[in-house]
């Protein structure tokens, strides 16, 4: 045989590549490369959705005795049922039906492997060849990347800086045709830190009505609202049209890493069942691997025993963190932060480049930033906006306040002289 | 808006239910509805492949105080890197190293959400248009559900029962063609319990390398090999044929609902990284979830602290377990069981329903069994071979007994009168 001149007959596959490069973990781990070590200042990285390191935002220590609870009963290391185990979607039920007009079944929760697996198994559930898909814009990458992955079309509808980031529902109804057969909306926003009105979630299930569209609610940050609107979870109007919500306990129990999600139809009506997409959600999730049983196990107690103390906590310093954020912001020229954040973790921030001397764009800026300050931001081009930054706020408001004092000394060093 | 004339616009994907219907998980969830509850016999699973209820076969403590050790450290509770965290792929690259005649690199091993995670990359990255993977049959119904998942044809070779369950290499030869990108092998065998020799296993990779195509070779059942072939990972041919190895820590440690398991680049000379199929690796897992953070920290303390007397344990009782099995079978004139079970926890028996009075075939066998005596056994269809049983002996040895008996006087009972 000779060697090097072999003749392999498999191949990579671009597409693969092509859609994991949309992602914010592939654009972070580029920023991170480029921190300059010899910098003695600490790297403070307002680019992540993850504030789990951080002291202050430490889990409930009532959720790590449930796992070590559950891991030493020694009943939960085999297999799990395709869609979880009872006690853990019976909690998930009563948990999400608690701010519900109607109660949910266990039998309509699916456990996944964190958030991300049901956004896979619903995007892989629904796809079929020639079929298309609304997203907003700015929005969640993975949701392009997995859309890609199943060779999905998207359609990108856009958020409204100046209408606090409400979905332009003139543009969706323009976009849909009959190939259509979703629209994602992730509330509280990711990026954009809104929380949207009731008013405006019923006009988002009207018109989802009309097209013959399912609603795909992204309700990760659930309840991690601390402004004027409060959080209202989309399947309040599941009888308008149905909702698939996809959640977590990654956000509000700040442990994204465990990896527990939620795949859950909020669909009074039955028109999911009827229409068998429930079915192919079970098929699918029956062929695909599950969260870990003893994190299941869990749950119960995760869910009933974590005080409300804890969650007011850390909306209270998110509450903070957002204060910090957007005034500070106002003091910077160049950038502007059309909406102050009330949900979520993080603040879309408007960069106006021609304030700038030697700056091109947003990859420019954030590239420029983490060699000159240490700190990591996500450029807006990731989250669909060009010439825009994602800033999480969700760090030590201690940290925050200085990271942004130095986002204020680069941007004060490289504005253009009157 | 008129209700129930609506016309909806997302439909099933009915390939998935196809899939999904491929799956054991799908089999023995009809045969737990047969069970008889009036019957007072407690029911024996002879049709899983999890035997972590039994208090004989419950993890090592080390496994259980490592995972303690990681929640309670609070270090893990945030999302780990793309591949998996750095001492986690270490610790299982030294481990897998240990019985390879090179040294596998930290950057060689991918973590995933259990084997089947791995599985689920592997063919979803090899997956193009056209293009065909090479399946044992019998064998693990979740590649054809994978496989069928990702518009992949499935070409089935035999492994052989009268020669130790070895692979028919000139059947693989002759199916294959210009559009075959890999062979999956099974070892330690599921559903055959057979290990294969170090002579066989150089073929498999001689074979590959001619035909041009790598080798998938799952390896969940690694050193689970209780009888005269020593268990030799395929890695160990790497340098013939390029290799992708995937196991877990599921087998060996009775923890399959902990779902950590790995992918590993078991190719000394590079081509997988050259061809850039290691490049669509990391794509696929940067879209993809990822296994527990906390679950991976615990790695190295579980890979490292876990005394051999453990492992020895579980294999002095499985071996235990097959004596029982085979032996008992022997005296069961309508069954066959070509192979003593060597390996994983796994029999292939062979039923002659010529023999029996009022059993159509391996599916009523088992629904009739079941609803008689309280045992099921996976029927041998759902791993590919018709009229044949796949028997799990991996479980406590006076159940194994029982149920046997149970299995003796079912035939028994059926039997043709002469």
């Amino acid at each position: 045989m000779e060697k090097g001149s072999k003749q392999w007959r498999f191949k990579e596959r671009k597409d693969l590549t092509f859609a994991s490069d949309l992602t914010i973990r592939g654009m972070l781990k580029k920023l991170n490369r480029a921190i300059d070590a010899t910098d003695p200042r600490p790297v403070i990285q307002l680019g992540h959705g993850d504030p789990s390191a951080f002291p202050c935002f430490r889990t409930s220590p009532v959720a790590e005795d449930a796992i070590v609870d559950s891991v030493r009963s020694a009943k939960f290391n085999g297999y799990a049922p395709t869609n979880g185990i009872l006690p853990a979607r019976r909690a998930i039920a009563e948990y999400l039906s608690s701010n519900l007009p109607y109660k949910l079944s266990p039998d309509d929760v699916n456990l996944t492997s964190g958030c991300k697996q049901a956004i896979e198994v619903v995007l892989s559930v629904l796809s079929h060849p020639g079929a298309n898909i609304l997203i907003p814009r700015p929005g969640f990458p993975s949701y392009e990347a997995l859309a890609a992955f199943n060779h999905l079309e998207i359609r990108n509808f856009s958020l409204l800086p100046d209408k606090d980031w409400e979905i332009d529902l003139d543009a969706v109804e323009a976009l849909a045709d009959e190939n259509t057969f979703a629209i994602v909306i992730i509330n509280p926003g990711n990026p954009c830190g809104n929380v949207f009105s009731y008013q405006h979630l019923q006009k988002v299930a009207e018109t989802a009505r009309r097209l013959g569209i399912l609603v795909i609610a992204d309700e990760v940050y659930e309840r991690i609202a601390f402004g004027t609107n409060p959080f209202v979870p989309m399947g309040t109007f599941g009888s308008i049209a149905p909702v698939i919500t996809v959640g977590s306990i990654s956000k509000r129990w700040v442990v994204p890493g465990w990896r527990l999600g939620w795949l859950v139809i909020t669909d009074p009506n039955g028109i999911l069942k009827e229409t068998k997409i429930v079915e192919s959600i079970h098929g699918c999730l029956n062929i695909c691997s599950d969260p870990a049983t003893f994190i299941q196990g869990a749950i119960p107690k995760i869910i009933e025993g974590t005080k409300e103390d804890f969650f007011k906590n850390i909306n209270d310093i998110l509450r903070q963190d957002s204060d910090i954020c957007y005034e500070r912001l106002k003091g910077i020229d160049c950038l502007t932060c059309p909406h102050k954040p009330e949900g979520s973790i993080f603040a879309m921030v408007k960069l106006n480049v021609s304030l700038l001397e030697d700056i091109d764009d947003d990859i420019d800026f954030c590239f420029k930033l983490v060699k000159e300050e240490n700190v990591i931001i996500l450029p807006g081009i990731t989250v669909g906006l060009k010439n825009w930054l994602r800033v999480t706020f969700a760090v030590e408001p201690s940290s925050l306040d200085d990271a942004l004092g130095r986002v204020e000394s680069f941007c004060q060093r490289h504005a253009k002289k009157q």
